[in-house]
Protein backbone atom coordinates (compact mmCIF):
# COMPACT_ATOMS: atom_id res chain seq x y z
CA UNK A 1 0.00 0.00 0.00
CA UNK A 2 1.39 3.28 -0.87
CA UNK A 3 -0.90 5.25 1.48
CA UNK A 4 0.30 6.54 4.76
CA UNK A 5 -1.47 6.42 7.68
CA UNK A 6 -0.69 8.25 10.65
CA UNK A 7 -0.60 7.66 14.50
CA UNK A 8 -4.36 7.51 15.43
CA UNK A 9 -5.29 6.34 12.12
CA UNK A 10 -7.04 3.12 10.67
CA UNK A 11 -8.45 1.62 7.65
CA UNK A 12 -12.05 0.44 8.10
CA UNK A 13 -14.55 -1.13 5.83
CA UNK A 14 -18.48 -2.23 5.87
CA UNK A 15 -19.52 -5.42 5.09
CA UNK A 16 -21.89 -4.38 2.07
CA UNK A 17 -19.01 -2.20 0.40
CA UNK A 18 -15.32 -2.94 -0.97
CA UNK A 19 -14.83 0.95 0.03
CA UNK A 20 -11.52 1.34 2.46
CA UNK A 21 -11.86 4.55 4.84
CA UNK A 22 -9.28 6.08 6.46
CA UNK A 23 -10.21 6.84 9.80
CA UNK A 24 -9.20 8.23 13.36
CA UNK A 25 -10.54 7.57 16.04
CA UNK A 26 -9.53 10.54 18.36
CA UNK A 27 -9.90 13.29 15.23
CA UNK A 28 -13.11 11.78 13.06
CA UNK A 29 -14.87 8.81 12.24
CA UNK A 30 -17.79 8.88 10.01
CA UNK A 31 -21.16 7.85 11.35
CA UNK A 32 -23.79 5.49 10.78
CA UNK A 33 -25.79 8.52 9.47
CA UNK A 34 -23.07 8.89 6.55
CA UNK A 35 -24.18 5.07 5.48
CA UNK A 36 -27.74 5.59 5.28
CA UNK A 37 -27.42 8.72 3.17
CA UNK A 38 -24.93 7.06 0.73
CA UNK A 39 -27.39 4.19 0.55
CA UNK A 40 -30.82 6.15 0.18
CA UNK A 41 -29.42 8.45 -2.73
CA UNK A 42 -29.83 7.38 -6.31
CA UNK A 43 -27.55 8.63 -9.03
CA UNK A 44 -28.97 10.29 -12.35
CA UNK A 45 -30.57 7.77 -14.17
CA UNK A 46 -27.64 8.14 -17.01
CA UNK A 47 -24.90 7.36 -14.13
CA UNK A 48 -22.68 10.03 -15.64
CA UNK A 49 -23.82 13.09 -14.15
CA UNK A 50 -21.43 15.04 -11.42
CA UNK A 51 -22.35 14.59 -7.97
CA UNK A 52 -21.14 16.72 -5.25
CA UNK A 53 -20.91 16.01 -1.45
CA UNK A 54 -21.13 18.84 1.25
CA UNK A 55 -19.52 18.81 4.22
CA UNK A 56 -17.59 15.97 3.32
CA UNK A 57 -15.60 15.20 6.20
CA UNK A 58 -13.61 12.39 5.58
CA UNK A 59 -15.21 11.67 2.04
CA UNK A 60 -17.30 8.82 3.42
CA UNK A 61 -20.36 9.43 1.48
CA UNK A 62 -18.90 10.12 -1.50
CA UNK A 63 -16.45 7.13 -1.59
CA UNK A 64 -19.21 5.05 -0.77
CA UNK A 65 -21.25 6.91 -3.78
CA UNK A 66 -18.48 6.23 -6.00
CA UNK A 67 -19.87 2.06 -6.45
CA UNK A 68 -23.38 3.55 -7.93
CA UNK A 69 -22.30 6.07 -10.66
CA UNK A 70 -19.81 6.70 -13.02
CA UNK A 71 -19.54 10.65 -13.37
CA UNK A 72 -17.52 12.80 -11.05
CA UNK A 73 -17.48 12.89 -7.84
CA UNK A 74 -16.49 16.93 -5.91
CA UNK A 75 -16.05 16.35 -2.13
CA UNK A 76 -16.00 19.60 -0.55
CA UNK A 77 -14.39 20.15 3.09
CA UNK A 78 -13.33 23.22 4.82
CA UNK A 79 -10.65 21.30 7.78
CA UNK A 80 -7.53 20.45 6.00
CA UNK A 81 -7.01 17.61 8.25
CA UNK A 82 -10.27 15.96 7.34
CA UNK A 83 -9.80 16.85 3.68
CA UNK A 84 -6.31 15.17 3.73
CA UNK A 85 -7.67 11.87 4.84
CA UNK A 86 -10.45 12.19 2.24
CA UNK A 87 -7.62 12.64 -0.04
CA UNK A 88 -5.26 9.23 1.25
CA UNK A 89 -8.90 7.40 1.25
CA UNK A 90 -9.32 8.57 -2.65
CA UNK A 91 -6.24 7.19 -3.47
CA UNK A 92 -6.35 3.69 -1.27
CA UNK A 93 -9.06 2.65 -3.51
CA UNK A 94 -7.67 4.23 -6.63
CA UNK A 95 -10.23 6.50 -7.50
CA UNK A 96 -8.26 9.41 -8.24
CA UNK A 97 -9.95 10.10 -11.79
CA UNK A 98 -13.65 9.71 -10.28
CA UNK A 99 -13.19 11.69 -7.28
CA UNK A 100 -11.58 15.15 -6.13
CA UNK A 101 -11.64 16.42 -2.78
CA UNK A 102 -11.92 20.85 -2.75
CA UNK A 103 -10.36 21.74 0.69
CA UNK A 104 -12.64 25.13 0.62
CA UNK A 105 -15.52 26.45 2.32
CA UNK A 106 -18.27 25.24 1.04
CA UNK A 107 -19.82 29.20 -0.49
CA UNK A 108 -16.95 29.49 -2.65
CA UNK A 109 -18.04 25.91 -3.99
CA UNK A 110 -19.35 28.40 -6.77
CA UNK A 111 -15.81 29.76 -7.88
CA UNK A 112 -14.87 25.94 -8.54
CA UNK A 113 -17.91 24.31 -10.19
CA UNK A 114 -19.98 25.85 -12.56
CA UNK A 115 -23.86 26.61 -11.29
CA UNK A 116 -26.83 24.35 -12.94
CA UNK A 117 -24.28 21.62 -13.40
CA UNK A 118 -24.88 19.32 -10.52
CA UNK A 119 -27.02 15.95 -11.06
CA UNK A 120 -26.19 15.07 -7.37
CA UNK A 121 -25.80 17.30 -4.24
CA UNK A 122 -25.05 14.73 -1.08
CA UNK A 123 -24.77 16.29 2.82
CA UNK A 124 -24.64 15.35 5.80
CA UNK A 125 -25.01 19.22 7.40
CA UNK A 126 -23.72 20.37 10.89
CA UNK A 127 -26.91 19.15 12.93
CA UNK A 128 -26.45 21.57 15.98
CA UNK A 129 -27.14 25.80 16.06
CA UNK A 130 -24.13 27.39 16.87
CA UNK A 131 -25.71 28.89 20.25
CA UNK A 132 -23.06 29.82 22.53
CA UNK A 133 -25.32 27.75 25.04
CA UNK A 134 -24.26 24.84 22.79
CA UNK A 135 -22.36 22.17 24.35
CA UNK A 136 -19.68 21.70 21.61
CA UNK A 137 -17.19 18.67 21.44
CA UNK A 138 -13.90 20.21 23.06
CA UNK A 139 -12.69 17.76 19.23
CA UNK A 140 -12.31 20.75 17.14
CA UNK A 141 -12.91 18.42 14.05
CA UNK A 142 -15.87 17.31 15.54
CA UNK A 143 -16.97 20.85 16.94
CA UNK A 144 -16.69 22.14 13.23
CA UNK A 145 -18.47 18.80 11.87
CA UNK A 146 -21.30 19.08 14.02
CA UNK A 147 -21.96 22.66 15.11
CA UNK A 148 -22.84 25.67 12.11
CA UNK A 149 -19.45 27.08 13.22
CA UNK A 150 -17.98 27.19 10.05
CA UNK A 151 -21.36 26.96 8.18
CA UNK A 152 -25.05 27.12 8.45
CA UNK A 153 -28.28 25.01 7.25
CA UNK A 154 -29.43 27.76 5.04
CA UNK A 155 -25.85 28.51 3.41
CA UNK A 156 -25.93 24.82 2.30
CA UNK A 157 -29.53 24.50 0.90
CA UNK A 158 -28.28 27.96 -0.72
CA UNK A 159 -24.87 26.49 -2.47
CA UNK A 160 -27.28 23.09 -2.81
CA UNK A 161 -29.78 25.04 -5.38
CA UNK A 162 -27.24 26.90 -7.10
CA UNK A 163 -25.41 24.00 -7.88
CA UNK A 164 -28.15 21.57 -8.85
CA UNK A 165 -29.15 21.36 -12.78
CA UNK A 166 -32.71 21.55 -13.17
CA UNK A 167 -34.66 18.15 -11.12
CA UNK A 168 -31.25 17.60 -10.26
CA UNK A 169 -31.36 15.60 -6.56
CA UNK A 170 -30.30 16.63 -3.35
CA UNK A 171 -30.22 14.04 -0.66
CA UNK A 172 -29.86 15.14 2.96
CA UNK A 173 -29.31 12.98 6.34
CA UNK A 174 -30.44 15.31 9.29
CA UNK A 175 -32.33 15.94 12.75
CA UNK A 176 -36.08 15.69 13.18
CA UNK A 177 -35.88 18.35 15.64
CA UNK A 178 -35.08 20.83 12.61
CA UNK A 179 -37.48 19.06 10.29
CA UNK A 180 -39.63 21.77 9.68
CA UNK A 181 -36.96 24.80 8.87
CA UNK A 182 -35.13 22.27 6.85
CA UNK A 183 -38.56 21.92 4.72
CA UNK A 184 -39.03 25.52 4.58
CA UNK A 185 -35.58 26.60 3.38
CA UNK A 186 -36.07 23.65 0.79
CA UNK A 187 -38.86 25.32 -0.58
CA UNK A 188 -37.68 28.82 -0.24
CA UNK A 189 -34.42 27.69 -2.60
CA UNK A 190 -36.31 25.90 -5.06
CA UNK A 191 -35.85 22.27 -3.83
CA UNK A 192 -39.21 20.23 -3.80
CA UNK A 193 -39.12 17.87 -0.93
CA UNK A 194 -40.38 14.39 -2.60
CA UNK A 195 -39.16 11.49 -0.37
CA UNK A 196 -38.70 11.47 3.21
CA UNK A 197 -37.81 8.04 5.45
CA UNK A 198 -37.16 8.68 9.38
CA UNK A 199 -34.71 6.93 11.45
CA UNK A 200 -35.98 4.94 14.63
CA UNK A 201 -33.27 4.27 16.84
CA UNK A 202 -35.70 1.63 18.49
CA UNK A 203 -38.58 0.34 18.13
CA UNK A 204 -41.08 2.46 20.63
CA UNK A 205 -38.85 5.57 20.21
CA UNK A 206 -39.08 8.84 18.05
CA UNK A 207 -37.31 9.02 15.23
CA UNK A 208 -34.00 11.46 15.82
CA UNK A 209 -32.67 11.63 12.12
CA UNK A 210 -34.06 11.81 9.04
CA UNK A 211 -33.26 10.78 5.30
CA UNK A 212 -34.72 13.81 2.27
CA UNK A 213 -34.91 13.32 -1.20
CA UNK A 214 -35.88 16.81 -3.01
CA UNK A 215 -35.68 17.92 -6.43
CA UNK A 216 -34.68 21.42 -8.27
CA UNK A 217 -38.01 23.06 -9.74
CA UNK A 218 -39.50 19.96 -8.56
CA UNK A 219 -43.52 20.45 -7.87
CA UNK A 220 -44.59 20.42 -4.33
CA UNK A 221 -47.06 16.72 -5.21
CA UNK A 222 -46.27 12.86 -5.06
CA UNK A 223 -44.47 13.70 -1.43
CA UNK A 224 -43.67 10.26 0.02
CA UNK A 225 -42.83 9.06 3.76
CA UNK A 226 -40.80 5.36 2.93
CA UNK A 227 -41.07 2.26 5.41
CA UNK A 228 -39.29 3.64 8.75
CA UNK A 229 -35.90 2.67 9.14
CA UNK A 230 -35.23 1.37 12.85
CA UNK A 231 -31.43 0.98 13.32
CA UNK A 232 -31.34 -1.39 16.58
CA UNK A 233 -33.51 -3.52 19.32
CA UNK A 234 -34.05 -2.97 22.26
CA UNK A 235 -30.72 -4.22 23.84
CA UNK A 236 -29.20 -1.12 20.97
CA UNK A 237 -27.69 -4.05 18.97
CA UNK A 238 -28.84 -3.18 15.32
CA UNK A 239 -31.33 -4.90 13.01
CA UNK A 240 -32.79 -5.30 10.20
CA UNK A 241 -31.52 -3.46 7.41
CA UNK A 242 -28.73 -1.68 8.98
CA UNK A 243 -27.42 -4.96 10.07
CA UNK A 244 -27.23 -6.14 6.94
CA UNK A 245 -25.43 -3.24 5.49
CA UNK A 246 -23.05 -2.97 9.00
CA UNK A 247 -22.39 -6.85 8.68
CA UNK A 248 -24.31 -8.91 5.99
CA UNK A 249 -26.44 -10.51 8.09
CA UNK A 250 -30.14 -9.81 8.62
CA UNK B 1 -83.19 1.64 24.77
CA UNK B 2 -84.96 4.49 23.91
CA UNK B 3 -82.81 5.53 20.74
CA UNK B 4 -84.40 4.75 17.41
CA UNK B 5 -82.39 2.77 14.73
CA UNK B 6 -83.19 2.59 11.25
CA UNK B 7 -83.14 0.18 8.85
CA UNK B 8 -79.19 -0.79 7.70
CA UNK B 9 -78.34 1.23 11.29
CA UNK B 10 -76.04 -0.71 13.87
CA UNK B 11 -74.33 -0.14 17.42
CA UNK B 12 -70.68 -0.37 16.77
CA UNK B 13 -68.03 -0.24 19.80
CA UNK B 14 -64.58 -0.47 20.46
CA UNK B 15 -63.35 -3.38 23.21
CA UNK B 16 -61.40 -0.29 24.67
CA UNK B 17 -64.02 2.16 24.85
CA UNK B 18 -67.34 1.70 26.82
CA UNK B 19 -69.03 4.47 24.15
CA UNK B 20 -71.56 2.65 21.92
CA UNK B 21 -71.71 4.35 18.16
CA UNK B 22 -75.06 4.26 15.68
CA UNK B 23 -73.19 3.30 12.63
CA UNK B 24 -74.78 2.13 9.15
CA UNK B 25 -72.57 0.20 6.58
CA UNK B 26 -74.48 1.53 3.47
CA UNK B 27 -73.54 5.04 4.49
CA UNK B 28 -71.53 5.78 7.37
CA UNK B 29 -69.23 4.05 9.54
CA UNK B 30 -66.12 5.75 11.16
CA UNK B 31 -62.49 4.30 10.24
CA UNK B 32 -59.38 2.90 12.33
CA UNK B 33 -58.53 7.04 11.31
CA UNK B 34 -60.98 8.49 13.79
CA UNK B 35 -60.08 5.32 16.54
CA UNK B 36 -56.20 6.44 16.17
CA UNK B 37 -56.97 10.54 16.28
CA UNK B 38 -59.37 10.18 19.36
CA UNK B 39 -56.51 8.14 20.96
CA UNK B 40 -53.73 10.82 20.05
CA UNK B 41 -55.36 13.76 21.15
CA UNK B 42 -54.92 14.90 24.69
CA UNK B 43 -57.63 17.17 26.61
CA UNK B 44 -56.20 20.67 27.97
CA UNK B 45 -54.66 20.55 31.48
CA UNK B 46 -57.34 21.24 33.82
CA UNK B 47 -59.78 18.72 31.39
CA UNK B 48 -62.39 21.60 31.57
CA UNK B 49 -61.44 23.27 28.59
CA UNK B 50 -64.43 23.50 25.11
CA UNK B 51 -63.19 20.74 22.13
CA UNK B 52 -64.59 21.24 18.85
CA UNK B 53 -64.85 18.00 16.73
CA UNK B 54 -64.65 19.54 13.19
CA UNK B 55 -65.83 17.51 10.33
CA UNK B 56 -67.23 15.42 12.80
CA UNK B 57 -68.96 12.56 10.56
CA UNK B 58 -70.95 10.18 12.75
CA UNK B 59 -69.55 12.07 15.97
CA UNK B 60 -67.13 8.82 16.86
CA UNK B 61 -63.70 10.97 17.51
CA UNK B 62 -65.75 13.66 19.97
CA UNK B 63 -68.19 10.68 21.60
CA UNK B 64 -64.85 8.77 21.80
CA UNK B 65 -62.59 11.62 23.49
CA UNK B 66 -64.84 12.50 25.23
CA UNK B 67 -64.03 9.96 27.96
CA UNK B 68 -60.63 11.91 28.73
CA UNK B 69 -62.11 15.20 29.19
CA UNK B 70 -65.00 17.01 31.70
CA UNK B 71 -65.65 20.01 29.39
CA UNK B 72 -68.17 20.65 26.94
CA UNK B 73 -67.41 19.08 23.15
CA UNK B 74 -69.42 20.38 20.00
CA UNK B 75 -69.48 18.47 17.25
CA UNK B 76 -69.79 19.94 13.81
CA UNK B 77 -71.04 18.18 10.67
CA UNK B 78 -72.99 19.52 7.60
CA UNK B 79 -74.81 16.53 6.48
CA UNK B 80 -77.73 16.44 8.27
CA UNK B 81 -77.91 12.21 8.22
CA UNK B 82 -74.80 12.26 9.59
CA UNK B 83 -75.28 14.96 12.82
CA UNK B 84 -78.51 12.75 13.12
CA UNK B 85 -76.46 9.36 13.73
CA UNK B 86 -73.97 11.82 15.94
CA UNK B 87 -76.82 13.14 17.72
CA UNK B 88 -78.40 9.91 18.83
CA UNK B 89 -75.58 8.32 19.11
CA UNK B 90 -75.10 10.81 21.78
CA UNK B 91 -78.28 10.35 23.25
CA UNK B 92 -77.24 6.40 23.37
CA UNK B 93 -74.56 6.68 25.73
CA UNK B 94 -76.23 9.81 27.83
CA UNK B 95 -73.90 12.36 27.07
CA UNK B 96 -76.46 15.02 25.97
CA UNK B 97 -74.75 17.78 29.23
CA UNK B 98 -71.49 17.41 27.41
CA UNK B 99 -71.63 16.79 23.81
CA UNK B 100 -74.35 18.89 20.99
CA UNK B 101 -73.70 18.79 17.20
CA UNK B 102 -74.07 21.42 15.45
CA UNK B 103 -75.86 20.78 11.87
CA UNK B 104 -73.76 23.90 9.81
CA UNK B 105 -71.17 24.33 7.29
CA UNK B 106 -67.89 24.49 9.49
CA UNK B 107 -67.36 28.10 7.86
CA UNK B 108 -69.92 29.21 10.05
CA UNK B 109 -68.78 27.62 13.22
CA UNK B 110 -67.46 31.48 14.25
CA UNK B 111 -71.20 32.63 14.31
CA UNK B 112 -71.85 29.77 17.32
CA UNK B 113 -68.56 29.56 19.12
CA UNK B 114 -66.74 32.64 20.30
CA UNK B 115 -63.36 32.78 18.81
CA UNK B 116 -60.13 32.07 20.97
CA UNK B 117 -62.12 30.31 22.97
CA UNK B 118 -61.75 26.42 21.97
CA UNK B 119 -58.75 24.08 24.10
CA UNK B 120 -58.89 21.66 21.79
CA UNK B 121 -59.75 21.33 17.85
CA UNK B 122 -59.94 17.47 16.64
CA UNK B 123 -60.35 17.05 12.68
CA UNK B 124 -60.11 14.13 10.43
CA UNK B 125 -60.85 16.11 7.17
CA UNK B 126 -61.55 15.50 3.75
CA UNK B 127 -58.00 13.76 2.35
CA UNK B 128 -58.71 14.13 -1.50
CA UNK B 129 -58.90 17.19 -3.56
CA UNK B 130 -62.05 17.92 -5.26
CA UNK B 131 -60.69 18.01 -8.79
CA UNK B 132 -62.97 16.84 -11.52
CA UNK B 133 -60.54 14.00 -12.17
CA UNK B 134 -61.05 12.57 -9.00
CA UNK B 135 -62.53 9.21 -8.23
CA UNK B 136 -65.54 10.41 -5.98
CA UNK B 137 -67.54 7.81 -4.16
CA UNK B 138 -70.72 7.10 -5.52
CA UNK B 139 -71.76 7.31 -1.95
CA UNK B 140 -73.00 11.17 -1.45
CA UNK B 141 -72.12 10.95 2.14
CA UNK B 142 -68.42 9.38 1.67
CA UNK B 143 -67.93 11.64 -1.51
CA UNK B 144 -68.30 14.76 0.74
CA UNK B 145 -66.79 13.29 3.83
CA UNK B 146 -63.54 12.47 2.28
CA UNK B 147 -63.11 14.72 -0.84
CA UNK B 148 -62.99 18.37 -0.75
CA UNK B 149 -66.85 19.20 -1.56
CA UNK B 150 -67.63 21.22 0.75
CA UNK B 151 -65.06 22.61 2.51
CA UNK B 152 -60.87 22.29 1.96
CA UNK B 153 -57.71 21.86 3.66
CA UNK B 154 -57.27 25.57 3.89
CA UNK B 155 -60.83 26.84 5.20
CA UNK B 156 -60.11 24.01 8.07
CA UNK B 157 -57.12 25.38 9.12
CA UNK B 158 -58.39 28.70 9.43
CA UNK B 159 -61.29 27.68 11.46
CA UNK B 160 -59.50 25.88 13.75
CA UNK B 161 -56.99 28.77 14.24
CA UNK B 162 -59.92 31.52 14.73
CA UNK B 163 -61.83 29.11 17.55
CA UNK B 164 -58.31 28.32 19.36
CA UNK B 165 -57.36 30.17 22.21
CA UNK B 166 -53.47 31.32 22.42
CA UNK B 167 -52.01 27.60 23.09
CA UNK B 168 -54.53 25.39 22.52
CA UNK B 169 -53.98 22.51 20.32
CA UNK B 170 -55.06 20.87 16.73
CA UNK B 171 -54.66 17.33 16.62
CA UNK B 172 -55.58 16.29 12.82
CA UNK B 173 -55.13 12.73 10.97
CA UNK B 174 -54.53 12.98 7.55
CA UNK B 175 -53.03 11.91 4.17
CA UNK B 176 -49.07 11.85 4.26
CA UNK B 177 -49.09 12.63 0.30
CA UNK B 178 -50.07 16.38 1.56
CA UNK B 179 -48.14 16.49 4.49
CA UNK B 180 -46.15 19.56 3.70
CA UNK B 181 -49.37 21.07 2.43
CA UNK B 182 -50.85 20.68 6.01
CA UNK B 183 -47.38 22.30 7.24
CA UNK B 184 -47.25 24.76 5.31
CA UNK B 185 -50.70 25.88 5.96
CA UNK B 186 -50.53 25.45 9.89
CA UNK B 187 -47.35 28.06 9.77
CA UNK B 188 -49.54 30.11 7.74
CA UNK B 189 -52.96 30.46 10.51
CA UNK B 190 -50.00 30.39 13.65
CA UNK B 191 -50.41 27.04 13.82
CA UNK B 192 -47.21 25.70 15.41
CA UNK B 193 -47.01 21.65 14.35
CA UNK B 194 -44.97 20.35 17.61
CA UNK B 195 -45.51 16.42 17.35
CA UNK B 196 -46.53 13.82 13.98
CA UNK B 197 -46.40 10.54 14.49
CA UNK B 198 -46.64 8.47 11.10
CA UNK B 199 -49.66 5.69 10.68
CA UNK B 200 -47.51 2.56 8.44
CA UNK B 201 -49.95 0.65 7.20
CA UNK B 202 -47.45 -2.73 7.25
CA UNK B 203 -44.12 -3.61 7.72
CA UNK B 204 -41.72 -2.17 4.86
CA UNK B 205 -44.69 -0.21 3.23
CA UNK B 206 -44.83 3.64 2.91
CA UNK B 207 -46.46 5.26 5.87
CA UNK B 208 -49.90 6.71 3.85
CA UNK B 209 -51.30 8.85 6.96
CA UNK B 210 -49.69 11.16 10.43
CA UNK B 211 -51.42 12.53 13.16
CA UNK B 212 -50.25 15.67 14.20
CA UNK B 213 -50.36 18.01 17.47
CA UNK B 214 -50.04 21.67 16.74
CA UNK B 215 -50.13 24.73 19.08
CA UNK B 216 -51.79 28.03 18.38
CA UNK B 217 -49.05 30.77 18.61
CA UNK B 218 -46.68 28.04 19.61
CA UNK B 219 -43.00 28.65 18.79
CA UNK B 220 -41.32 26.81 16.13
CA UNK B 221 -39.00 24.83 18.13
CA UNK B 222 -39.32 21.53 19.99
CA UNK B 223 -40.38 19.48 16.96
CA UNK B 224 -40.76 15.64 17.47
CA UNK B 225 -41.89 12.33 15.28
CA UNK B 226 -43.16 10.09 17.57
CA UNK B 227 -42.28 6.50 17.35
CA UNK B 228 -43.63 4.87 14.52
CA UNK B 229 -47.34 3.36 14.10
CA UNK B 230 -47.74 0.01 12.01
CA UNK B 231 -51.07 -1.13 11.44
CA UNK B 232 -50.80 -4.22 10.55
CA UNK B 233 -48.15 -7.75 9.83
CA UNK B 234 -47.85 -8.63 6.34
CA UNK B 235 -50.96 -10.64 6.31
CA UNK B 236 -53.16 -7.80 6.78
CA UNK B 237 -53.61 -8.53 10.56
CA UNK B 238 -53.86 -5.18 13.01
CA UNK B 239 -51.05 -5.78 15.46
CA UNK B 240 -49.57 -4.28 18.59
CA UNK B 241 -51.27 -1.11 19.94
CA UNK B 242 -54.11 -0.75 17.18
CA UNK B 243 -55.03 -4.50 18.17
CA UNK B 244 -55.15 -3.31 21.74
CA UNK B 245 -57.11 -0.67 21.04
CA UNK B 246 -59.86 -2.35 18.55
CA UNK B 247 -59.58 -6.05 20.23
CA UNK B 248 -58.00 -5.51 23.98
CA UNK B 249 -55.09 -7.94 22.90
CA UNK B 250 -51.60 -7.22 22.08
Amino acid sequence: MDVKLNPDERIDQLYSSNIQIIQNKKTFSFSIDAVLLADFAKPDRRRRGITVDLCAGNGAVGLFFSKKTKGLIHEIEIQPYLADLAQRSIKLNHLEQQIDVLNIDLINSLEKIKPDTVSTVLCNPPYFKNLSSSIKNDNQYYAIARHEIKTDLEKVIYITSKLLKMTGHAYFVFRTDRFLEMMQLLIKYQLAPKTVQFIYPKPGKNADMFLIDAIKNGKQTGFKILSSITLADDEGNYVGYVKKILYGEQ
